[in-house]
């Protein structure tokens, strides 16, 4: 009788297609909600369209439209100057899951596995029964192909409905258009506006216009001319390869010889690295390995961990750069302080990451809320699944009390006027589900994260522990300057005699040389104030130094400069006791964000005697 | 020359199989860390062995064993008593992805996708290179039939090393031995034995042992011998199902009718919602589903909006009841009370779905701790991501500075003595991703939450009201009692009068009636303790009720009990001013956790004159 149950059952087994899988779990795709909807169909046309313009190094203009057909029907076009498709893949891009050319590369890129942009084909068949309609161009004297078609779930296959040669005043490039269910929302850090924002902030090469339903066109301006260089592709490294990869690498393999296997086939193993592997894995050099066994396999893969192997080459990687992490921390809101640092790359389970992150604080930033979390993989904005994510798990395991900031019991968020950024740049990020919002826990990145934010985080501390020193000294200041001459005088008055010099005294209880710089942002140009006053009973005289950064365009100093070269200028002070000078200057060919603090430093000076500025050690140029 | 650009680019297409994409992104099926695999292989194993059961209405035996068999390398055997699978298919359900059973079918199962236990195989072979070894035998006259496998990633298809005919000394049942790496922790909240705990908690029909690495034997004893009734198959609910998968509904059918294909095709709709529905599309009821246009598709899809179509049937659900939330609430630590609450079944995208709650507050609860969450979906704990989840996010939604706890802002997680817990239940649950450990942020879905969480909230709050108020009812008997006798001898001494009876005064100050019951559980037994006293000027004479879980047996009660049916006992007291009375009871056949706190009622007595009870309103037998 169990028997025949058993045989019942059996008869229900089949055979599922990856496109009725993500049909019926089109959540994971990131088409949870009516809104998300929107903001994922634009995400995956532009990743497509960044990465296609990437690979052929041209400058991408990209075109967005979103228009409104019925309550909650959408029709969203994406259109790009990019190489364009050959006809005979236009279909399999669009109307096939799992098929694309990034799958089988190591090197960075945003789009992979080749499931984003029929998803979304998918996603708008579903619920609004209308196809996708693609056009593609692949050169200037070639033809245009126009296709309409859907996805046949149960085969995963594309069904073309339409196909034919239009005519397309455009030199090459690609335009999708779908309609789908969705809702458009404005307002919100989750949407298609958001996302738009942050994407050109961190692309700047790109040029992206977007309609909105309304007909507003809002127009992210192209700011650099330089197409980000491609991350070259690079072959797996030995470090963190898994012992199924290794057998499969080998059984696969074209090499007759383990040595030639190794150095051809991994990163960083040159002869002499597969000579010493070889040694340590007592395998004989020539094995072919085809025959390696899982035992043999197992001491390969020992040996790799005994052997000493350089770390991957970085040019797989394409990381922001401290500039762009600045912009993006900086974006919003203008912080007393920025720290940025980056990580030296590393490995998880073979796959090449680097982890960038800045810290901002102080300023306009709210003071009693919960700190704001800014996060981006392979150049692309995360926006959704925020609690999930490595990055925020590692903000949320540090005790951001010993750095000077709120936090409940150690752990979780902390509260204060404090945004963190992070960038996880991998060849394979590993994101917790195929909608690639949230980057899943992987230890190793997770220490980079945390090494990171800890670094910006002592900077944080210095900056928090210097301010409030500085606070302290301005209402010590205040209160002498005030309180003592009215003192002086009354005191004077009723003993009827006359009012004494007590600069002697405030120098004597100031003790010290008083230096605090300002800057703000306006008209496309930094004014930088610096006040100095010697609060001391002694003539000084120092050099003072500013830091700027080295592609900024000093202007109207005053007064005159001394010394000068890029990235650093300096004066040679004199002041008397309670003598004050006031340093201005502009700094031209900055943009909002490329210049966070007024870094002051001195040197020929006492250091227990100045507040305000560091000692130079001369080590920076 | 673009037009070689989009021609090299296009040499590099490929198509990927689903098992390459998961080899490369295993997180996404729960294998991101050494410690989490453990818990996915034995999850998944388990799963796949209840849902099996459960389908055979036999009562599940599973055993779990963990072997370690070097650093990071653990051999995972897991049995079950189960119909099991028939030859033929033993390899394609473990060796091929997207394989299964159940994708097909409306029914709230743990398993769903066919990828889980594939996935186990695959990440066992990806991490040290071994097959995996299944046996599996149908009936007590039948072979039991061995199989080594791999699976041909590229493929993704089952590759048998060896198969084989053995003797098994077993009726039925599936047995599964996989070795990979892991790492075995056991002090967490996320781990093996937690995930075995709460899932023997939450199927209390099924006996699990399971033997530890070092040899430790846990046995989590089946508490119930009825399998629990297997949720009944249904047809889509026409509410929610979207344009795309009505036209493709329409088009795969087998119906000549329109309206013959509305009643066969989907739930709640019978001759006469068909006939309506049509009229109101204004569409022929002989229409042939097959020619249904877009349009004639969207006016269907209306007409569904506006006809009365009833709710889905609920027998496709198996929700947890309230006595096995209460349970898994009190699991760990005893709070002073428990509130549940049961949704009524709703529907999103056409996916019936029921959403059941619990808060337990106070008790041994630590009071500074950020709130705990207990979640589950379809009768499986969900350990990892909570960050991500609909529950969580229905929780930080809600603003329970309201309902009396602390939380800042009035949004996150709130701060103080709390547990929730929330189980949700579907034929479909929208899982963040394959690994099913959060659920998507469905709206539909997160508005049920909240509803349920609220409405423990209010009876939380309640609760708290109640207690602040009684206790300082306490604290003002306690004064009154203790300092007004002392002042009356003080005075009178000094006044050298004789001391006066003060009990008047006393009840005068208080006037009212003070119940206060306490319940603790000991060898089996709830013992209840309820004093009374009457603190007002005038003799009392009430019923007292007291409530109780129906199953619960009444023993010892004194004083003797005067009325008593299934789930309620009342007493008629007689107290004179300033008379005590101290009733108590202990109750049987209740296990720790089926009993909250005590609840009293009174009658026949002025509401404004009782503390610590509420009026009987006799709505409750």
């Amino acid at each position: 009788m169990a028997s025949t149950i058993a045989e019942e059952l059996a008869e229900k087994q089949r055979e599922i297609s990856v496109a009725e899988f993500f049909e019926r779990n089109r959540h994971i795709l990131g088409f949870d909600t009516l809104s998300r909807a929107l903001v994922t169909s634009v995400k995956e046309a532009v990743d497509n369209s960044l990465d296609a313009c990437e690979e052929a190094s041209i400058l991408p203009d990209i075109n967005i439209g979103i228009d409104r057909i019925s309550k909650n029907e959408y029709r969203i076009t994406a259109e790009d100057n990019g190489p364009g498709i050959v006809k005979e893949q236009i279909p399999k891009v669009f109307g096939q899951l799992l098929y694309g050319s990034r799958f089988h590369t190591v090197r960075q890129s945003r789009g992979q596995q080749g499931i984003g942009i029929s998803g979304v084909v998918m996603y708008s068949q579903l619920t609004t029964g209308r196809p996708a309609r693609i056009l593609s161009k692949i050169g200037p004297d070639r033809p245009a192909h126009l296709y309409d078609l859907i996805i046949d779930t149960k085969k995963n296959r594309p069904e073309i409905l339409r196909e034919e040669i239009v005519s397309w005043d455009k030199g090459t490039g690609t335009r999708l258009e779908v309609v789908a269910m969705g809702k458009y929302v404005r307002e919100k850090r989750q949407s298609v506006l958001e996302y738009l924002r942050s994407t050109a902030m961190i692309n700047p090469h790109a040029q992206i216009e977007f309609r909105e339903p309304d007909g507003t066109v809002i127009t992210f301006k192209r700011a650099s001319d330089r197409v980000p260089q491609l991350p070259i592709e690079i072959k797996p490294h030995p470090e963190g390869c898994e012992l199924g990869t290794v057998m499969k690498m080998a059984k696969d393999t074209e090499s007759y010889r383990l040595s030639s296997f190794l150095v051809g086939e991994f990163s960083r193993i040159g002869n002499r690295t597969a000579r010493e592997i070889c040694s340590k894995a007592l395998l004989d050099e020539d094995l072919r390995p085809q025959d390696l066994s899982r035992g043999q396999a197992k001491r390969l893969l020992q040996a790799f961990g005994s052997v000493k192997i350089m770390a991957p080459p970085m040019d797989c990687l394409s990381p922001m750069g401290e500039v762009l992490i600045k912009r993006g921390v900086k974006k919003e809101i203008a912080a007393d302080m920025v720290a940025t640092s980056t990580r030296p790359p590393s490995v998880y389970s073979g796959n090449p990451f680097q982890v960038e992150a800045g810290v901002a604080y102080g300023g306009e930033l709210p003071k009693e809320q919960t700190a704001k979390l800014i996060r981006f993989a392979n150049r692309v904005p995360l926006l959704y699944q925020q609690g999930d994510c490595v990055i925020t798990k590692a903000v949320e395991s540090i005790d951001w009390r010993r750095y000077g900031l709120e936090q409940r019991g150690g752990e979780g968020l902390p509260v204060g006027p404090v945004v963190f950024l992070a960038h996880v740049a991998s060849t394979n990020v590993p994101y917790t589900s195929e909608s690639k919002e949230a980057i899943a826990d992987v230890p190793e990145i997770r220490n980079e994260v945390e090494l990171a934010l800890r670094e910006c985080g002592r900077r944080m501390q210095a900056h928090i522990k210097k301010s409030e020193r500085l606070q302290k000294l301005k209402e010590k200041e205040e209160i002498i300057r005030k309180i003592l001459p009215l003192i002086a005088e009354k005191t004077s008055k009723v003993l009827d005699k006359p009012i004494p010099d007590i600069s002697p005294i405030i120098a004597k209880i100031m003790d010290s040389v008083l230096i605090d710089g300002k800057s703000d942002y306006a008209d496309g140009f930094y004014r930088v104030k610096i006040g100095v006053t010697n609060y001391t009973l002694h003539s000084k005289t120092f050099g003072l130094y500013l830091r700027f950064p080295s592609t900024a365009l000093i202007e109207d100093a005053s007064p005159q400069l001394d010394e000068s070269k890029a990235g650093l200028i300096a004066w040679k002070l004199r002041l008397g006791p309670n003598d004050s000078i006031a340093i201005s200057l502009r700094m031209g060919n900055l943009e909002l964000g490329d210049y966070d603090m007024v870094e002051c430093y001195v040197d020929k000076i006492d250091p227990e005697k100045v507040m305000g500025a560091e000692i130079w050690n001369g080590e920076f140029t």
